[in-house]
């Protein structure tokens, strides 16, 4: 037969396949099954002070009670559409206003809040208040009840402007996603803040604790405490080469992850640092705290400042320079690769 | 400001924020955050007599050595061109004829191979080669070099067809796949035929044996072996309401699934059970060993006899129902749910 | 002050501390703190051929029944009078006689029975009854219902002895021993033979097992298919030079030890085969299965023959030599050194 | 046969089996099997006020050089001349004086130093040194290098007494125990003061930590943390009836106990708490930090003020009652009883 009957009779065979639903794995068995990881994710940063005024803006094109969470979805220009910043992770900027209450739900997605800007806010998780201050991490886990709340202006409420990091995408690939709204605006308050980091947080935990959640039962953490670790290893000389000093949250009760799904990492890079290349397969979001510096991300390089969101794809080198001393928060889905035996890394 | 106007200026304000890359969240929290899952993929049922000239003449339109894997990919109606059964699942029926070989690689996908019609051809991975019958599970794990080859007509060898499940979508949305090619068509036998399961098959395990790979030792179930142990249980009064009898596959090192990312089952229904109504986050292909009955998916119901494959898509209630004495094997991605606390279900 | 006078005035300190029950550490902290292991128990052989005549008589010098259980514990001559073979580890032959029932009674303590001579008793343990034969090795957990008993001479019943392997003196050191008697001699019968083995032992588990208990659901491994991994191990050449070929039972619903405070192992030493010296902190006894030849201890030479017992404190180096092929049966406390993080092994 | 007669036989018999070391088990099975724990220690309290000068004394009876470790061994008044509080703990009070160093070695026995009394004096671990101030719990982890020293007194130094528990009678048990002498007294300093803490004690751990070693790596857990964690709860309303507000110390790597043999906890009884009585299969020491107040174990009642040790045995109800607020520190074998499934508990 000749080459060209041959591809006539296949395409007719494929049409007859096609019937049944099926189809021929050997025309896509090289893209099926990659040399390597081939994401549609691109590397991206947002600038903050040019989206400030934007987020601002939102603040007068709908009320928070009105959008529920009045949030500007960050979404990868490698995935348009999709309300993703990388397949399996969510971020966004929420803004709340003085006196506004974004009201009180829950879902499987879990969430993390990294404030951005102001302070006073809170967010409350099963019926205990945290107030929110910049460099913050604090999570609403998942199928927990969660509303945000800003004080009156006359009261000390200012603008609050957090990253919402979610794992919305990776709830949809898996089909898992429930939600529920609270009959009310607010839940009651039913404990005194820091009623949770005081059982939990100070490398004690109650007694009789037992539980099979391994979302961590601190659900806030101060920046004050991380960045006074930070200052403290830097001090005694801890510096990789790779990373600077890098410290990972953990959930107190498990030594794991704060929540199944996302890892959270605070980084501290001295004045003049210049990273090794590095990467890996999980996903990474970067949210500046502190400092400038520039961010090369496979062939790509970015200037960052204070309050910039990044992203870097699976597999991609990523390398760190600072210009100042300057401190990165980020979260990723190490979790899931790691759950499934799927993580891999490389240092350059 | 009037509705309209108020609309005008929302999408205006969208188009200055999509320049940014940026959406507004709450024109899509209900979508991005539903009360419950909405699957794109929908019941379905191949019916294999229906299939099984379509699968014999693919033996006709390509050969094992040019297709690499000789496949026809099942596709799932609600998720057309993704080569997908459901979203992390992979399914696709395999011929391999006598004298033929399907050449060795590796990567990082997860595969299951269970034996639906034919025996005499065999499976290598890490160097031991195992002999496939009709009801066996065989895997391939994770990054370990697999090869597939049939014996030629004059030795015996007759057309054999497996179901072939990977956990391909789940890679590509989670940007880990990575594959290499062996240098050699088949890799050469170290083992004896059995020596994986001596090891590791018999509720006992090699003194030092030490591993921190999730994935079974034991890379084939035999058929007679799970059958044996179904009729024993079903002779003992065994009976489940939902299920009738039903056995996971478990790594014998560790108690857990055999693999990471795909939990395995096989179940016995007594001529004339009705089982109850039962509903999960996973989703799950099953392939009908022995018997014929009824299943229904949601508002759907399919007859099924030997050598059908279906699959149930997540949080869809299945009921199954049995003419005679039937024997069902199932995949579902259940270790993904379960590892990242996603796992629900509901028995009705 | 003089040495004497400092003695003296020494004694008189330590006389006064010691009216309120207080010593100086100083005196004894070598002893307390050593360089390294100082087993009391000191390694001993027990010789099946001249015990067997008074394990029979001891069937005419009190009857099972009145015995509750009718065994003849072994005692380490380094430990007098307290009824251990080991610090942690009691063992005894146990001899039952047709028409016998030892009765029905349950305890924290953890037992094996290690069949040496004669068929057909029966162990129940959770309502159901498991033939024994030689080399079997059946658990009867912690805190489960148990009794045996040996069917009557016109029922083919002849005189059975095992060698039981307890925890009973580290229970006794850790003041956890709890004890109850069943109202009847014999517990009813609820599950058919082999119902247990059919749920967990073929690699497969029921799909809603979960249980928190760390015993295994298997309890009965019989010897013919533990003597069949071992033959095809050693046919496809494993021999380890210190071990032979050497496999641990496994809980197959954990991968874990089979109890949590015992190891068992069974191994296969060939004709000829002249191990080399090991060591380590678990102390380990021995029941010879098949097979003569030698084992070194310390500085101590036994030969062994076929169901002679022989013990290994911890951390003497042991060697084993075969004059034909043979079967060892072993256990030891090594959960409980690996669970304290304190198991040391030496291979020299 | 007459009673006599078969009673004088049986002796025969016995002696006849004690030549071969066997004994027969239905002479001591009750003993062996007891219905419950017949703990052979027994309740006790060390009234530090009567033993401060006794404490104090030692100090002029030996230096802390050539003690190695000027230590005061408690000895349970049931357990005489094995150095131990509990079966498997050892308690003991030591003394170092101003300008005195203990010098450095490392042993297999785990330790925790509960200070008592005096501050500024430190201990070493790893080449990390910390000050140790009264109410600190510090661990001096299995097979780690640990020296203690107090500055002299031009330099503040000043008489400091704390509370060893080891698990010294345990590794007994187990034939378990190793130790070695470092060449120098003390073992060069390498890291900051806090070092440690800040790698893991903040609720973050550094993001390439990866350890299989289950002990705790921070090693001073600093009262006033601790402390201020209790004031909270207290003030939040968390009151058991049982234990007041009572916290356990965890490895923060892990969620685990400090050290895998000995579980430490600190509680907090208000003022004119009554509690109820609770038992357990652990065994306890506790060293008052604050308050005075009453305990009953068993049949005994004792009066504790600061600084006081007292013990409770396996299984013998407790009941805790405070005049004034009050706040104990304990530890006990717990790990050792919940690794191996013995862990049980009564709330009466």
């Amino acid at each position: 037969m000749s080459a060209n009957a041959r591809s006539e009779s296949r395409e007719a065979y494929y049409a007859q396949i096609a019937d049944e639903n099926m189809a021929p794995l050997w025309e896509s068995l090289h893209s099926l099954v990659p040399k390597s990881p081939q994401p549609q994710a691109v590397p991206a940063l947002w600038k903050y002070a040019k989206l400030r005024a934007l987020i601002m803006e939102s603040g007068r094109v709908i009320s928070a009670e009105e959008a529920v969470r009045r949030v500007l979805v960050l979404e990868n220009p490698g995935l348009p559409g999709k309300s993703s910043l990388t397949p399996n992770l969510y971020g966004g900027l929420q803004l709340i206003l003085p006196g506004e209450i974004a009201p009180s739900h829950r879902h499987t997605q879990s969430a993390l809040r990294f404030v951005v800007e102001g302070k006073g806010a809170w967010t409350a998780v099963d019926g205990e208040r945290t107030t929110m201050h910049p460099g913050d991490f604090i999570i609403t886990p998942s199928w927990t009840w969660h509303d945000h709340g800003n004080p009156a202006v006359e009261d000390g409420g200012e603008p609050v402007v957090w990253l919402d990091g979610l794992d919305i995408p990776l709830l949809r690939q898996l089909d898992a996603g429930f939600a529920e709204n609270y009959p009310e605006a607010t839940q009651p308050v039913t404990r005194v803040e820091g009623d949770s980091f005081a059982r939990f947080g100070h490398n004690m935990v109650p007694v009789r604790h037992t539980s099979t959640n391994p979302t961590s039962p601190i659900f806030s953490y101060p920046y004050d405490r991380s960045r006074e670790a930070l200052d403290i290893l830097h001090r005694n000389g801890e510096l990789d080469e790779w990373d600077g000093v890098k410290l990972r949250y953990v959930n107190p009760a498990t030594g794991g992850w704060p929540m199944p799904t996302m890892a959270t990492f605070m980084q501290f890079l001295p004045k003049g640092f210049k990273g090794r290349a590095y990467r890996s397969t999980d996903s990474t979001v970067y949210s500046v705290v502190e400092g400038s510096g520039t961010v090369r991300i496979g062939d790509r390089a970015f200037e960052f400042d204070p309050r910039d969101v990044f992203v870097v794809p699976s597999w991609q080198a990523v390398q760190l320079e600072a210009d100042s001393d300057a401190v990165l928060f980020s979260y990723s889905d190490r979790p899931v690769l790691a759950a499934l035996n799927l993580l891999r890394e490389a240092r350059h």
